[in-house]
């Protein structure tokens, strides 16, 4: 499978997911599941139900919405939630009746600086119910009785979501989270959950078990991570090594890092080192920056080590948390394929890192083993200069990963330069 | 009272002490000392006989001039010493006699630089007697016999200082210096102990104890610190967590700062933490430009945390020690007012830094205790991010001082925040 | 012995060993160590013999020509050895017969872009022979038969180099290595063995033992460096505080340095400390620039404090590695009296360094000594100003040499002022 084509396939996922109403709760959110869960037939289906307390939390009600519209003066229907599930606000009360435009517009949420956009409002913990709606269309509403319909129902019922564990040759587990919340928005967010689905299968399908054991989870964000964590916090904190936060994965316009709170950890490092030789243009926010579920992830006793390694990042491009993130507008195969293989170059860093030590004194002969090149220009005297860079610090003390940054090389190339000396026999792996 | 007032407050009380003539010793300095000691009843009035060797020095003998002055030849008095004590070389010895312009020549001292000025000389340790002069009056004297009087007395007397200890609740003691030596100069040097006078007043009427013991001193330069060093060292290094040797404060030009000797102690960082938020264009000296008392508090083996926070550092400024270093032209009330509030800041983080932790895992639900905003600009947005950056760090391992630098905060803005959350029970302080 | 004049017997010395035909073995080789041995007596006279393994590698065999040279159709003798050693590719196999000017092209080495230059070329591993011609020449070339001769002759003989060791009054050791194996090129290498040769003889006749044990050694680069560690390995590791690489020392166009691999021992310190104070300007290269000895010696599991001091480094000018490389041309008595005075400048501070402490508290007083300027400017205020930092510094925790980093000051004149102050009683050494 090419990588391009891996992007096409991706985005093809994305499209299926695309009508679902995701929210916190609710069939959209199950719908969105069950698709992952076709891709991924092991995924365990769990779920907390409404009322249950998480660490400062309550699980909220569930929502489910049978139809939300408005019928204008004139009798058009108006802010479909059919049509576009962003029209109504998310988890809106029910309520029916009909009020003039003075009241409706307290109850509208439009775009002046953006008059063509939908935007993305949701009161999860303040009971209301409203509508959004294009500035453009908003503008052109003429005075009179408009007719709302918000047949919506808060009840309880259950958070859903998935979770996927591959295991691996160790119980030290690569932790990647997801979320399965967001209506119909391409970028944040609906590449998360497909390029982690993705990424799932691909370690699925490995031919021998990883070394590590890879876990997914694909939760709604904020209150579906803080209710994992508070079912499953010692466990995350003896086993997790690395953790990724995925959100934002589908467009090309740059590669970013927000980085875990202490900042140091081998997730930071990985991320940063397969960033910067992916593309050195890439931008690096700060944890003070932060706003997805790392918030969770970092927090004080928690401290797992989990860094969010996005493309655009969420609240910095033009068309976030609005109808204009859309799949094509600003998702794209190409953005899919470039996180995807980003994501595998940082799964293969974690892998295959070890300990290489020489077997000789001195610099070996690579003349005689058809090592050196004599050329003081050129690929191949790149590649002697690699070699004998990489060489001088296989002493023991270093990880591969340490020598790759010591001697400015990408990972990936530092490891096509160890099988070679391992195939040599000129080095060995230190037992770790 | 209002800082602007302290501030005019201030610069009434060094435009009382103004006039008397200090010197390493003599009348001057002790009418400086009951002056301040009218406004804090409490110091302690202190003093080492001439003669006593302390450490490498010995005790000057008192210095007290009666009358200096010259007669030119035709009969005008000039330099004299009431006029104006900056005339009279510091420690001039007695002389009386007629002496012709070519040999008044060798004990005059004027800056062809700045004619206006009258420079200050001192020759405390080298037996002689002198005139300090402006050049242009200087360029005017005629040839003929001049008269000289200096009718001053060099005996055994004392040297003098106050000394004023505010009793915390704990012994660990935070450390001011002053210098009360310097004649009628402003900046360098009246600024400095009225300065301190007023923080000390300040401290002494808290309605409850501070939480350290406070003390001040009110020393000749150099050799003062020495000799109280000689006496109190053992109790200096046993207690003193932060100390300031207070210098320059009265102009307006800029906020400076000079290091400790190893330049990281918790009194560099709290000045270099409050300069930056009071003024981003503060200046950073290094300990290789010091020229104060800095010298003795962090010479080997004394080695206190002692740190100069400054407006205008002594030798950078172009009054300095002339007579045009004067009230009003280059010491305000307002330039009082911002050292003292600068002052009153770094004492505020001394007196109040703690270890805060949070009370629940992951983030708490900051809506429903109304202190979370949805909007994503302006000045509740920077609130909202400021508490949930705080609350990020609040794992018991910082204290709020270093939250706040993390954080990128002003240590004061941080202590309302931890405020408003440990009233909402979401953090308390570690036992320290 | 003036500094210049040193230069100048330095480049005399190098004009004698200029015509020697050195290669990795010899009898130019030789003759060049007979020559060093004149020079200093206590030379160790060493040899491996060819066959035997050295770590990864083998001594060669020794390599004699007795003539080498091309006859052109037209009976004109060109590339001829006796004229330039350069013309014959290094470690050339015998052979004569008579080939078409095409065949020859194939033996033949020149630089299009250096039309006037021989290169230097070698082939120690692979067995061949070839010429080495200025690319005007080659080009000058008519078809027609060539007549060639190669009379050269590769047989078991002896790998040779010259060691010395200088003992002084600790058994720890300063190490220097230098190479002997290049043919008629001044600054890489001839420059290398003729200033160790003269920094040699400087310690050698000190009135006293220096503190350290002074080993230098000179070898074939590579195989002599591998073969010299094989031998002497546990003695290296155990005693060398600091090693130097000597090379390329000979020019007057820049300093440079090449770190040792972990970059921060002694040697790089005192490296960049002397060359930052003679010349700010000095290139600093990295681990990953390296080219020559330091290669062995910083190896993994070899690891010894070694670093290059180079006036303009190997492989970065114009004549390097051709015969463009000359005495008069690169190579000058000035370039040699810097790089020598600049080494003696390093083994000063390896001989002197030490831990002063003041023996009293607070400042001395400086005025009765006479050491004290109360100047504010000029060369006796820098005198003063730099004496007062460095006794601030003297608390028995830091050397010299640290002192002299912190108060940005070059070592030697820290000297100057450390014996002052010792000689006043002021400071004494701490016991290490």
């Amino acid at each position: 499978v090419s990588k391009q084509s891996v992007g096409e396939d991706i985005f093809g996922f994305a499209q299926e997911l695309w009508p679902f109403p995701r929210s916190l709760t609710g069939e959209g959110t199950r719908a969105t599941l069950n698709k992952i869960n076709e891709k991924l037939p092991n995924l365990k289906r769990l779920s907390y139900p409404s009322g249950e307390q998480v660490f400062d939390w309550v699980i909220p009600k569930e929502w489910h919405v049978r139809a939300a519209y408005i019928i204008t003066p004139d009798g058009k229907k108006i802010c479909d939630f059919h049509s576009n599930n962003l029209h109504l606000v998310g988890y809106s009360i029910p309520f029916r009746g009909f009020i003039d435009l003075e009241e409706l517009q307290t109850h509208l949420h439009s775009l002046p600086e953006k008059p063509d956009a939908i935007p993305y409002i949701t009161s999860y913990y303040q009971k209301r119910w409203g509508f959004c709606i294009s500035d453009n269309e908003r503008k052109r509403l003429q005075p009179g009785q408009y007719q709302i319909v918000v047949d919506s129902n808060l009840f309880d019922g259950t958070l859903d979501f998935g979770e996927l564990v591959i295991p691996g040759k160790s119980d030290k587990e690569v932790f990647f989270s997801t979320y399965v919340c967001h209506p119909s928005m391409a970028n944040n967010e609906l590449s998360g959950p497909c390029l982690a689905t993705y990424l799932a299968k691909y370690i699925t399908e490995l031919e021998s078990p990883p070394n590590y054991t890879y876990r997914f989870i694909f939760i709604p964000e904020t209150i579906g991570s803080i209710a994992y964590l508070s079912k499953n916090l010692s466990n995350l904190k003896s086993n997790v090594i690395a953790g990724f936060n995925i959100t934002c994965v589908g467009d090309e316009r740059c590669f970013s890092y927000l980085p875990s709170k202490s900042g140091d950890t081998f997730a930071d490092q990985v991320a940063h080192h397969c960033l910067k030789w992916t593309d050195d243009a890439f931008k690096r926010y700060t944890w003070l920056d932060r706003g997805s579920d790392e918030r969770q992830y970092c927090s004080p006793g928690i401290d797992l080590p989990v860094v969010s390694v996005m493309r655009s990042k969420y609240g910095t491009y033009p068309e976030y948390h609005t109808s204009l993130d859309t799949l094509g507008g600003v998702v794209t195969p190409r953005g899919f394929a470039g996180s995807y293989q980003l994501y595998l170059r940082m799964i293969e860093v974690l892998e295959t890192n070890c300990i290489p030590i020489v077997n000789v004194l001195c610099e070996p002969q690579m003349g005689k083993r058809n090592l050196y090149s004599q050329k003081t220009t050129g690929e191949r005297h790149r590649q002697t200069k690699n070699m004998m860079n990489l060489l001088s610090y296989c002493d023991g003390k270093f990880t591969l990963f340490e020598i790759a940054e010591k001697i400015n090389v990408p990972y990936w190339d530092c490891l096509n330069i160890l099988s070679l000396l391992i195939k040599q026999s000129l080095v060995r792996l230190v037992n770790t």
